[in-house]
């Protein structure tokens, strides 16, 4: 009778999975697949992805040139590409798991702001995310993106680290 | 068939709960409970405790005079006497669900330090905190618990903050 009480209390819930192009997201993603999402269904997983805005300095070169408008839309299809190639990579691992219902959600902008702000809008019951997105310069400029949201976020989140091979 | 796999791949977990005498912690555990622990046994739940290390200063109060030894030893038993509360309340919590093993490993030191080398020593599947333990000004000296361990911990960290009322 207790067992079923746990069971019935976490039924239904949305569960969130920050997304990038990173093998550490897809490692957390499958964690929370084996361990977390509840294998009876009735879990909806939200996968969202923060597609980075094209950079102020993109417009000048490093030796000062300004790019011409080709080169910068060149720049914007392969930011999109790479956005676009790592949700489908997460939406294929998804397919390995047909009790649960998949949704996608990307926006543009600073990583934290966008996850912290769907988490928070769509009342998330937890967020899921590897620890080290977004790689070490940016990180190093913005902070960690983990740190942050599980500072800021309303609901619990769960930090995966890629294991040492 | 793939709900089967599921289900298999995470029975017999290890799932570490820092437990202090906050009622952040306690509703970390019961979230757990909830969300995480498999319904149908199997995991067995290790509540961690740090246990705060007598203060340098202890032996000297606020006017400076020296402390006597009765005075001191009386310190140490009240927070000897907060750490099992803490400790027996969990434990009170859990035994509400008795499809879960339960184990208890109690240390002195730096929650930090604790908390992170219990997980890593007994190789943790997941670690289970809330984020704000050990009250805001020890937070102010050391940090934050829960970042430190998302970013130390080899294991899953996963943060649950107690709802705003």
């Amino acid at each position: 009778m207790e067992t079923a009480a746990v069971a019935a209390s976490s039924a239904g819930r949305r569960i969130m999975v920050a997304v990038d192009e990173g093998e550490e997201s897809l490692h957390a993603l499958n964690w929370c697949l084996a361990n977390v999402v509840s294998p009876a269904g009735g879990d909806t997983l939200v996968l969202v992805h923060a597609r980075r805005p094209r950079p102020v300095y993109a417009a000048m070169d490093s030796a000062g040139y300004m790019m011409t408008s080709d080169v910068l839309a060149s720049v914007e299809r392969h930011a999109n590409a790479v956005s676009a190639a790592a949700v489908d990579k997460a939406k294929r691992v998804c397919a390995d798991h047909p009790h649960v219902k998949v949704e996608t959600t990307v926006e543009s902008g600073d990583p934290r702001d966008v996850i912290c702000d769907a988490a928070n809008k769509m009342a998330a019951d937890l967020l899921v995310m590897g620890s080290h997105g977004y790689g070490f310069i940016q990180r190093a400029f913005l902070g960690s993106v983990s740190n942050h949201c599980a500072q800021n976020c309303k609901c619990p989140v769960l930090i995966v680290k890629r294991p040492k091979e």
